[in-house]
C-alpha cells in the first residue's frame, strides 16, 4: 500500500505507445518537428488561447524557467510558505533567476488570499533597499491538496495585476484541479500569465509544459531553457507524451479516477482528515501513535507538517481499487480499534 | 540524405524495449530504485573504478552540473575555443557556476595540447584581479571529430593536475572515441576526474551520465542537479536506457558502425576532407559552390567554420548503408564532375 | 531634530584628519600598504585573536561577501525575519552567493534563540529537495536595538556549530553592543566565525571590515571582494579611517555617548518604549496620532513595524545634547498633553 | 621612480578639501542630498545631455553594474581581448550579469574596429545554442593607452546600434582621452549609451560615475547598485569628490599634465615605444635584459604582454617633473649605453 507520491507511478500504456510510435526515422531535433508543432496547436485548442509552449522533463525546471523569465534578478516572487518552489526545489527559483527572492505568504490549506497578497506587498516598500515584487505564484492544486475556484483565481490574478505583478501558476497537478472543478482548463487558470502544466505525476514518463498565455509577461524563455540544459535533443518524445496525455482527455480521466479514490480514503478516515480533499491528496492527523499503527498495518506514506502527527496519502493514476480498499479497511479498523 | 546531426536519430529498439520493461508497478522516485542502483554497479565495472553516477536528460546539463561542482564562482575552466561548452550551450557553464569563466585555448582539430594549456594558464596570473583557473575540460571526441590517444589524455591530465587543475571530459560522443581507439573505456579518459558520458546521440532517447572518478574533485553535485531541475522524478527510465545502452556493449557496436560509415564517406570525399576522420564526423571543405551542389543533390548538413566553404557530415547509429552509399555516390560524382 | 538614522551623521574629525594624513605620496594600491598592514595587527590586538581582515565601503558588501564565502550556492543562511540581510539589502546575500537562500526565524526584539534555530533546521530536512543550511547569521546589536549577552552569543554559536553551521555576525553597530555590554570585543562575538565590523554608522566616512576568526569557515573572500567591485584601489584611505576609529578606543567612546543619549530619550518616552533600549536605538509605540504630533513638533524619524503606530529613533555619534534634550522635551509634553 | 599605476597616486588637495567641506551636519544618506543633486546637474552640463548618474567607489563596480543593466543573463558583451573587464576584474561582468559572457575581439593597441565587431557577431549565430550579443564595450582610452577619435567612436556605436547592440564605454581614464583629443566630452563618447566615468585614477580618493545617456538602454541600475553593496550610505562624500574633480576643469588639467609627461618619457624611450602614446601610458619593448637594467636603475613598473620583454609606464597626476626627468635620463642612458 504505497501512497507516498504520484511520482512513484508507472507510465500510462497509451503514453508509452505514443513514445514508440514517435520513434520512426530521423527527425529534426530541439523541437523543430511535427509532433511538437502539433502539440502547440493542441494546447491552443485545449486552453482556447493563442499560447506559446516550451517542454521540459521536470516540474522544477518548468517552474524555475518560467519564473526566471518573469522577474529580474533584483525581483521577488510572492508565494505561499508551503509552495513547492519554496520547500521542495532546493532553491531552484533563486538559482535560475540569479538571486531573486521568494516572499512568503501564509494561508489555510496552502492557499493564498488577496489579503495575504497585499500584506506581503506591504513588507517590501523600502525602495531600493527592498527587492522588487514582480510576480505572484500560486499552485493549482495546492501542496495541501486544495483547489482554487475559478473566481478565486480570477480575484488573485486581478489583484496581482493591479499591483503590477505577473502571475505564474504551478500546475504540477493541474489535471486534478480541473477534474475537481469540472470547468474549462482556462477557467482553472483564469487570468494567469504563465502556467506550469504537469503530466509526469499523472501518467507521463517525463513531460511538463510551460504554457505562456501572455507573451509580454516573459523574456528569454527559449535561452533560459537552453542554458539550463532543458532543451532536450530528441524533443519529439516529449511532444509525443504530451499529445497522448491530452488525447481524448486522457489527462482528465486519470485525474478524475485518482480524485475519486482519494474521496474514498477520506471517507474511511472520517474526522482524521485535516485538509480539504479536492484532488488526489488526503491529509490525515490521527496522531503519532496511530500513524505508527497505520505503517505497521502496511501503509507507506510521508509524514507531514512539523509535529509528526500528520500524514499525506497520495493516490496515483495507477492505484488499483483493491489497494485503495485495503487502505480504507485499515483506516476503518484503526478508527474503530 | 540527412547528415545534420546524430541528435536527429531514432532510439535503438533495445533501449525502447528497456523503457517498456521498466514500466512495471510503482517504484521509488528520484533515483532510489533497483535499476539506478544496478546501473551504478554496471558503470563501475565498465570503467573498472569505484565511480559515482548522476543521470540527466541532456549533455548540456551533465557538462554544466559537473563543471559547477568542480569550480568556484570565481574560478575558470580552460577549454578549446571550439568546445561545445563554449559555442553551443548558450552560456550554461557560466550560468550553473555563478559566473565562472571559460578561458579559451587554440589547437588543431579542436584538440588541446599541453603547451596550449600552459599558455592559457600564463594569461591569468594577476592574483585577485584574475579569475582562478580550477579545471580543464577536454572533449573526447572533439568538436572536429578528432580523438585523443590515451597517452595524450594522460599527458593533459598530468599537466593539469600538476598545475592544480581538475579535469573534466565532455564525452557526449565518448562511444565513438572508444570505438576508434579500441581501448578500455577508462584509458580513453585516463586521469580524468569527471566524465560526461553521453548516450543520447548514440541510440538512447534522453540519457546522459555524470561519472565521477575522483569524489574529491567535486562538491554538491546532488543539489546542483536538483536545483537545476535535472533530478528526474521517474528516474528508473533513465537508468533503464543507460543499462540497455551498455548491455552486451551495444554502445560500442553502434559507434563502431557509425565510425565505419564515416570512413566510407571520407573515402568518397577524398582530398576534400578537412579534419581527421576518427569518429562519426566527416568535415569537408570543397568550397561554397560545391557545397551548394551537394545540397542540390539532396544532401542535408550544416555549414561549418567561418568562411562558408566547409561542411560537417554526421553519421548516426541508424543511418542505412544505402543512404550512406547514396551520399558517397553524390560526392564522387561532384568530385569527378 | 533628525533621528532617522546614524547614516546621516558626519565624519568624526579625528577620522577626517587620518584621511588627510594618509594622503602623502604614492603608495601601493589594493591593500598592499603600511596602513592596511598596521590595521590588521591592530584588529588582532583588539580582538585578541589571529584574524584575517578585508575592508570594504559598505555594510551590505561586508555581509554579502562574508556569507558568500561561508555557504555554497545550494546552501542556506538562517537569520531573523527582521535581519538587515533579509529586509534592507535588496537581496544581496542571494546575489553574492548565487541563489543561496535565507531561512527566516522569529524571535522577540529581533533576537534568535537556540530553540528558534532548531526549529528552522527542522524545516529543511528533505535531502536534496531542501537547500542545505550552512550558516547562522545574527546581528549584534539587533535591528530592534537589542544586545545579546556574551553567554547568549556563546550558546547560539555552540548550537550552530553542533549542527554543522558556521556563524556570521552582522556588527554594523557592533560598537554600540560592546559599549552596552562593557565586555571585551571578542566576548560580544563569542564563538563567531566571521564578523562584519562596522565603522561608518559610528563616525567613519565609509569603512567596514570583514573580520575572519576562523579561516576554515570561509573560501575565496579575496576574489569575492574583487569580483564584486569592493577591492578599493586607494586602499590606504579605508585603513586610515579604521585605524583612527580604533585609536584610543574612539569607537567605544562614541558608541557609549550615543547609547547614553538613547537612554535619556527612553526615559522621556516612558511607557511608550516598545523594545529594550540597549544601544543607540529607541523604539516607541505611542500610536499613529501621537506619531503625527511628534512629527508636527519637529522630530524626524522612520515609522517602524507593520501598523503605522510605532517609530524608530536613532541617535548618532554627533547628536548635540541640546538636540536630544529638545526631543525629550517634546516627548514629555506629548505624554502629559 | 614608481610608474606602476595611477592607482598609487595621492588625492588632489582640492578634492580632499571638498570632502572636508562636505562634512557639516547631518545630511540625508544614500544619495538624497544637495551635493549629489548638484553633481547630476553638473554632469548634464559637462556632457550637454540629460544624463542619469550613479556613483560608486570602484571602476570594476561601475563597469559591472552598467553592463548588468544592459544585458540579460543569457546575453553577451563584445569587448577587446585586452579589455579591463576581461583581464582585470576577476570575472565581475559575468558575476553581476548572472553568467552573461564576454565575447572577445582582437585589434591593435587594444582598439576594436567595425570589422572586428562584425566578425565577433558572426561567431554567435546558432540561435538558442549561442548566447545573445546585446552590448559592445569599448575603452576610452584603451588598455594600451590608445584613444579613439570621435569619428571612430561614432562609427563603432553606429555599427553596434545597427546590429541591435547597446554601447558601453569604460572611461576609467576618460579624462586622459578627452585631454588628448581636445574635444567636447560628449564627442569622445559619441553615440555611447552608458559611460563609466572614472575619477579615482586621476586625483579622486574613490569616486566613479555611471553616466547614462540613453535611459532605455538600461534596466534596474538602482537596485543592481544596492544589491551589490555599492550604494554608499554617506553618499555626499562621493558627490563632493566628483564635484571638485569637475570644478574649473580640474580633471582635464590633471590629465593634460600627465599626458604631457608621458610624451616626455616617450621621447626619451624613442624607438622602444611599442604602442601609440596618446594618454598617460607609455609602453616600451626594449627586451628583457634592458628591462632588468631599467629596474636596476630604480624604475618601478609592471611587465606587460606575454613575452617578458615589454613594460608599461603609467604617469600619475602627482608625478613630479623631476621624477619624470629622472626616468627619462635613465632611459636615455640605457639607450645610448
Amino acid at each position: 500500500m504505497n501512497f507516498r507520491s504520484d511520482t512513484t507511478a508507472s507510465v500510462h500504456p497509451a503514453i508509452l505507445d505514443a513514445i514508440a510510435r514517435a520513434n520512426a526515422g530521423r527527425v529534426n531535433s530541439y523541437g523543430d518537428d511535427a509532433l511538437t508543432h502539433a502539440l502547440t496547436a493542441r494546447l491552443c485548442a485545449c486552453f482556447d488561447a493563442d499560447v506559446e509552449v516550451l517542454l521540459t522533463t521536470s516540474g522544477t525546471a518548468t517552474n524555475a524557467i518560467a519564473l526566471a523569465g518573469m522577474v529580474d534578478p533584483w525581483g521577488a516572487v510572492l508565494c505561499h510558505r508551503e509552495a513547492h518552489i519554496e520547500t521542495d526545489e532546493c532553491g531552484a527559483p533563486g538559482f535560475f533567476a540569479a538571486g531573486a527572492k521568494l516572499v512568503l505568504i501564509d494561508g489555510d490549506a496552502a492557499k493564498i488570499t488577496v489579503a495575504g497578497l497585499h500584506e506581503a506587498l506591504s513588507r517590501n516598500q523600502r525602495g531600493v533597499h527592498s527587492v522588487l515584487p514582480q510576480a505572484l505564484s500560486i499552485s493549482q492544486c495546492t501542496e495541501r491538496g486544495a483547489v482554487y475556484a475559478p473566481e478565486e483565481v480570477q480575484a488573485l490574478t486581478d489583484a496581482a495585476h493591479a499591483a503590477g505583478l505577473k502571475v505564474h501558476m504551478d500546475g504540477a497537478r493541474f489535471a486534478n484541479a480541473v477534474a475537481h472543478l469540472g470547468c474549462a482548463p482556462r477557467a482553472a487558470a483564469a487570468g494567469v500569465d504563465v502556467l506550469s502544466f504537469g503530466a509526469t505525476k499523472n501518467g507521463a514518463m517525463a513531460a511538463e509544459a510551460i504554457i505562456v498565455f501572455d507573451r509580454t509577461a516573459v523574456r528569454g524563455l527559449d535561452r533560459l531553457r537552453k542554458r539550463s540544459g532543458h532543451l532536450v535533443a530528441k524533443h519529439r518524445f516529449l511532444a509525443a507524451q504530451m499529445l497522448a496525455y491530452l488525447e481524448d482527455d486522457l489527462w482528465l480521466a486519470l485525474a478524475r479516477r485518482a480524485n475519486a479514490l482519494a474521496l474514498q480514503i477520506a471517507a474511511a478516515a472520517g474526522d482524521w482528515v485535516s485538509a480539504p480533499v479536492q484532488s488526489n491528496h488526503v491529509f490525515i492527523r490521527p496522531g503519532a501513535r496511530l500513524l505508527a499503527a497505520l505503517r505497521a498495518g502496511g501503509a507507506d506514506f510521508y509524514d507531514w507538517g512539523p509535529h509528526g502527527d500528520e500524514a499525506r496519502l497520495v493516490v496515483s493514476w495507477d492505484h488499483g481499487a483493491d489497494e485503495v480498499e485495503a487502505l480504507c479497511a485499515l483506516l476503518r479498523s484503526l478508527k474503530t480499534g
